[in-house]
């Protein structure tokens, strides 16, 4: 119990940093933790002697460091949902020239895993680690809509939720009635919601509960005005993710070696 | 005492994690850690709860979790020296078409920390986190040769040194013959040596002692055989690994806040 305190304190200390606030003094910190300095320097000399934390040549201040850096990207190199993932956003960006995201639910907001960028001349706009309220994204939004009611009043409210711009959705209530329209249709859009000039369509990985895993999206700069190309591009955000949740189903009940080890055999049994 | 080893074990539990092992059992961890189960479960459960870790649904087995690419793509973000260098990215990528990259030294290895796409159709090689022989890189050798020989030793021992392809240096004789030659000219060049088909060149940004911070390359498909155009390409990223070295210089002296405040003042300080 002791020592389990003591970790989760340094990992508050860790968590603490913030694009906000990036560098931060040994007073500084040990006022944000409430903690005595003795204590706040010893953690800060096992995280430093660790590489997960790095300190200023110029006044000492504190960073995070190389060793949190390679941590994350093992994260984005390995989570078995990711991997799977990865291909579908190949495929999508190659198929339509834009640019294709991945995204998880961290409570209200999204936080990008990766993109896969398309040929278009499009730029990018978020990147791995960005952080955007859920409601103002295609595939935020493709993931809200696989929540219980419960779920979405506890982490977004019942009230005014959070938007970007005058175009996102300013309360539970208009998000509700999106909702009810990408359980029907199965995928999600966001026009000029997280940025103005902006369009996205997203699309929900599932578990085999159908609990929202992660969300796929296509982001491109042109709102296309044909409606049947528009409902192309959501049919082909759907698709990928459907075969992204047969892959990850797969994965749960058999395991990664099996996916692995025997392609031939893994496509002949999803097809089934 | 005793909070900082409970600390550093939760950060070695942490580091067990691979690209080769990236999911593990209490068994593994407690096998890996030489400790008891009773701590290891500790240390998992604190460091789950806290989304350092995750389960896997199917088998329980854990692995990095979110929270760590969140600080992970803080480092990234925030890191004082990848903010001054990603401009110089974005130029030499802009200027040549070819895909620059930024890492660092992680002992004998590289790490790249980030890349900027060039518009040419050249394949990404290298991605966020990814780890090579820091010899068979030419931001790594630029890095590399300024350090001290006693350094050198340390890290790469004196006699064979580990290489990726048929190209790759074998020796340090080799190495050290190489690093002369990088030290008179100001940048590396590295062909066919961390993949075949591949060549680049590289330079170093220093702080204020001249000690290697990290290092800068372009990196394309085709061998430039005009010899004139290869130098070209090398004194453009020794010039744009100069001017990040006197931006780092600048802030380790006065600060981000200086620096970010007045760009007009820092140019004219920075051209003087």
């Amino acid at each position: 119990m002791e020592r389990a305190q003591t970790v989760e304190r340094a990992l508050l200390l860790l968590t603490a940093f913030s694009e906000d606030e990036p560098e931060m003094t040994v007073a500084e910190l040990t006022r944000r933790l409430k903690l005595s300095r003795t204590i706040v320097v010893r953690l800060l000399d096992t995280l430093a002697a660790a590489g997960f934390l790095e300190r200023s040549a110029r006044d000492g201040r504190y960073r995070i460091g190389l060793a949190a850096f390679k941590l994350g990207s093992l994260y984005a190199a390995t989570n078995p949902l990711h991997t799977y993932v990865s291909n579908e956003l190949a495929r999508l960006a190659s198929e339509t020239g834009y640019t294709a995201y991945v995204g998880v639910l961290d409570q209200a907001e999204v936080v990008i895993i990766s993109h896969h960028e398309g040929r278009l001349p499009v730029r990018f706009v978020w990147t791995a680690g960005d952080r955007l309220p859920a409601a103002t994204t295609a595939l935020g939004k493709a993931m809200l809509a696989h929540l219980e009611t419960q779920q979405l009043d506890a982490i977004l409210g019942t009230d005014q939720i959070r938007g970007l711009t005058e175009r996102s959705l300013a309360t539970r209530a208009d998000l509700d009635r999106q909702l009810a329209e990408i359980r029907e249709r199965g995928w999600a859009v966001a026009q000029d919601e997280s940025a103005v000039g902006i369009t996205a369509v997203g699309a929900a990985v599932l578990n085999g509960n159908g609990a929202p895993l992660c969300g796929l999206s296509l982001s491109f700069l042109d709102y296309p005005h044909d409606p049947a190309r528009f409902s192309d591009l959501g049919s082909l955000v759907h698709q990928a993710a459907q075969r992204a949740t047969e892959r990850v189903t797969y994965y749960e009940r058999y395991g990664h070696r099996a996916v692995t080890t025997s392609s031939k055999r893994r496509s002949r049994f999803i097809a089934t």
